[in-house]
């Protein structure tokens, strides 16, 4: 059985409470119970911090399992630490944004673990994550 | 039925015969086929041009279908043109690069085209059609 | 008989019909129209092209005229190539916008053709056009 | 009868005396006056500093004009201060200058301006002022 | 017999034409006969277009040759889409401008050809096309 | 008893009448009296001006009170000869802007002024002023 | 009884023992104390960590209060990820600084805070957040 | 009997009142009798403002004098519209400044008027506007 | 007896285990023996934290020491909260890198740390440490 | 019978001893011999230094030559010195790199002699001497 | 009898003989002959190099002299190492140039020597160095 | 017998006499010879130039040692020669410097022999030519 770590980064425990016309209404937790019976052949987790350095710890931790998906928020757009971290594993990451950080503010523009990644899904809403899962199976 | 339209810019003819190891040994024509066998409920079309303002035409075209996918391989980078025209339409427009542009030379980081699509697929080589496809539905 | 010609490039095919609220719902056909009966006395020609290389081309053939009129849209900000034709030719030519290119994003303030034309006109609609004749004449 | 405003900045008071090589040898106030003819269904006023803060105060005394043409002179390339006053108040403004700015040295290439009139007339010399009236108009 | 392929990009149709201060009286067609009387042992075949996308394709298409030599004219600083057609093919490319770009406007000291190319010959006139035909050999 | 000076630059005599969704619709000599009927104990001085150089020439001649409390607005962003002024002076300075100019836009990040301020205060509408006070006190 | 929440972030919680020639030797501990009894009808509270991520989980834990005075220290001036947390709260936020940010090394010029913060303090010491205080009010 | 016109900028009134352990506590006025005496064979006069538009008004009607020496102060690294003045003119202008502009912030290396300058000296204290008038004789 | 502490930062956990042929398959902590074997005479104490505030307060706690030696990994190129807590101790630190950074990516050419450390290392591999303890006796 | 001179700059003594893969084995004394022999009816001399102000003092005294053909090396890149003493002289100089410097590092895209040279060659190996010469005649 | 040294830069030692438009036909020698007759009461000497690193070297053994002259030509625009050798010693050290720098290309612009020179005079011709040395008594 | 040859750059003779406030009043020489007595079995050689080439020079001669320490001084920063010479040699090269130029002003910063060197030490005086010695062995 297949094991798939989804690692989320600061400010994404606050989806679905905050500014809901963007993001819907739904919580991250909500979503990651229907890709689980969505996968029911994968063994998912899930985890998040608004700490760097945990996502940095995480990514360490999970580099045995099949795949990661890593969503870090506003550490993508400066933090050298997490690049670090995935180049230093085998397994293949691949970078979700809910919305399309392109079209967005310049500083968003730069995604510092773009390179390292396999591949990089922006602006698909919470469905990201469920096409990064098809593109690492 | 569903209509949807795939355009594929400068190059990407050559694709399976040049650079293989990189791209893969299949041509997008037989890609397409496995396309259209995997979605027998939609109608799908393709078009190729290494002329700017062709793909330009094109999009002005194909604006009554249900989505576009676009791969404007290295018009992306540079053309305002195309931009223009994606943001002239109403239907959703989703982007495709085989390799993630965000690893490569530092010229390939800037999408013009980001901005107004709805969604960005970077690096999952042509599975990325399948998967832009499934985010359109 | 004066001769003017009239060359606009992409995606103003769409005037009229996409994005109305902006630039109105008047084609540039009907307004052509209008221009011919305005100007009686001269001889008027009208061009469109989405592809850079044939506005290039229509230059070239253009060379004769008293005076062109060119709307390069997109290609203005980025085309060495028509700059580089309308520098080649000894007719005056004059720049027009539809919109005020310098209130809009940032990289449509820069105009690569401006230092090759008499005089440049960003921001009164398609009445820019009159303009543009009555500066010629 | 419609009231429009001619503002105009620094050194162009010496318009017709010096470098008449490139501007001509006509002062404005000689100009002003084919102006007034030209258009004797309009009131025409028009007024010339060499100050910044002057020209800021004179477009906020002017602001129940039915228009205001604006040459600013160096100021467009670096005034915040004058933009912010064009910006304050509700008639139409066109900027005008009598060479075109785009093709000469860099630092003019920026219109501070720009963003904040209806439109923008370069390299058209004294006609200008009267292509911008006929704009307004 | 070698086969080597002439590719001239944007304007360079107008030689002999147009500002032959700079560019001499010569056309490239009767420098090419002159090429053609030169290297006698050699097919030389020679084709030149304003659009970027049709450069492209003939890239594609010559990609059989011994060499080509292309002078992109005003696309050598812009088109990644003619660099990404010189990468993809197997056969020596020589770039060559007439002028000396370096001498020239800032936004012409950029080559975007020259990294994929095998040498490039700036500023030696029409003699450029010979001396490139002598490196290929 | 104690002498604070307030000295605003351009385009703030407008405050009250103009763009009032978002200055409010008290004009600053209204704001003035309530300053005083707040702070009986000082004796307060207010000065405007759209003049650079007439700024610069107040704060030398203000240079004896016990405090100034500038608003250059939009001189700012550019002005080297106040912050000389201010340099030159031995009272402190502290500089009030109504709106948070680091929201709006990046022109107006910069302030040449704050590094000779003893302090500044953005974005607390006319209550500023009165920060500005306690803050001297 | 309003509650006013106040964020300090790294190397804070060393006032008073550092650098006390320039940050007095005055502890946060003390000076908080004063605040209380200065704002006796106030429920005030204090928080510090030098962890970016616990200031992020802070901010989203007091998103209930009337008010949040945050001075972010070093993190000021290049988290997004606080400031995202900042933009997703409806309750005003104050920025302060001790010392004048604008008056410091270049790297300390920009507050990637100022943009979704209600107003920003600079320069006046620990009377900052007494001032601050006093904005919220 | 010659004619040399000496135009100060802003805060240069200041001179011998402020920062005399940089400048010296001579006034310009003290300073120019000593000039006086010094060339008893000229006619000089002396001219300072705070306001760029003055300067700008003075260069003009001092433009049938025999020379100019300019110390635009603060004015110099920003003043278009002084540099057009300066340029406008035909007699030789000589850039003075007391201090070493190049020694000094990074935004006093910029000088607008040294390219329409016959000279420039930086770094000589007073004495600097006694070599600018040995220059010019 | 001298106490030195050695604080590392992100991904240096990792040592050993990955990468090996970069940095060889030695641990820290082997290495870590290896150093107090090498030094009898010093108390060494070593943390590792993958987490920037951590580091913050470590490198607090560690100011009695006789000397710090610190590997900031991925946070030397962007935190100034570390840099900011090195300078407000007062025993000398010394920065040391196993790599050469300078050699690498251009993004981490830049070292935060630097400035406010009494020495770099740069490039010997572990041997980095043993030379920065020399360097601080 | 005509001079031409070939100037080498630093590190070109080298050649044939070292990176052979990337220059081959042969040195440019072997070369030379090759090219007199090649250009029986020539006079050529060569000289190679690594000191930037012996190769500006050895194209002044080259002057009355025929032709210069010069390989600056790295001096290429920064060399104002050596591009005025090339402006100081009269006779044609040829600008000739081994490797194509606009292919490797982004400091070696920019040459500082190619505006004042007739001609430059990049990319051709040792060829490239050859190839001048023949442009040279 | 007070002692000044002359140091010019590369090509300096061309005066007179190249581009005497510009630079007049008198040489360096001739003009020193002239500069020791106008000031009999001082030691003077002159020295040229084309080398950067003699410059250097022969401003470490003028450092008793009671001044310097430097004219670095070409070195000013680059050389750290002469700025060093300038700012090692104690004397002053006048900058001249005899052509306005900040008048001529942008990489003129930039002097490294300005900052450790006390004071620099441009576009003054020859007769700078008789200013400099009037400014050195 | 080991043999390592230590290199120096421009200004560093001066050592020992100038500046001894900052570098101490050791010459080069007298610590040359400590370095000789720590190390007596090593074969050490010592160069000093003011001249770039004769740096390269000596690289290029030395290329048989075991391995150099250079200090390349104010060439550091900008010498593409030097860390060309240093590429083409096998032995392992050691960068030196006596201050921390990480921490001086920003255009000592660059370093363009780091790339090319095994590693480099800023900082820790002439201790740090010893501390190169011990990295070497």
């Amino acid at each position: 059985m297949k094991e798939i770590s989804i690692i989320n980064g600061p400010n994404l425990n606050l989806l679905g409470q905050r500014e809901t016309s963007i993001y819907g209404c739904k919580s991250f937790e909500q979503y990651f119970l229907e890709l689980q019976r969505m996968f029911p052949q994968l063994h998912l987790n899930c985890f998040q911090s608004n700490i760097e350095g945990e996502i940095v710890s995480r990514i360490q931790e999970e580099r045995n399992r099949d795949g990661i998906i890593i969503n870090a928020g506003a550490y993508t757009h400066s933090s050298i630490a997490i690049a670090d971290a995935i180049a230093a594993i085998d397994i293949p990451v691949i970078e979700v944004h809910i919305s399309n950080i392109l079209a967005r503010e310049e500083f968003r523009h730069i995604s510092m673990l773009a390179p390292v990644c396999r591949g990089s899904l922006f602006g698909f809403g919470l469905k990201g994550y469920e096409l990064a899962i098809r593109a690492l199976l």
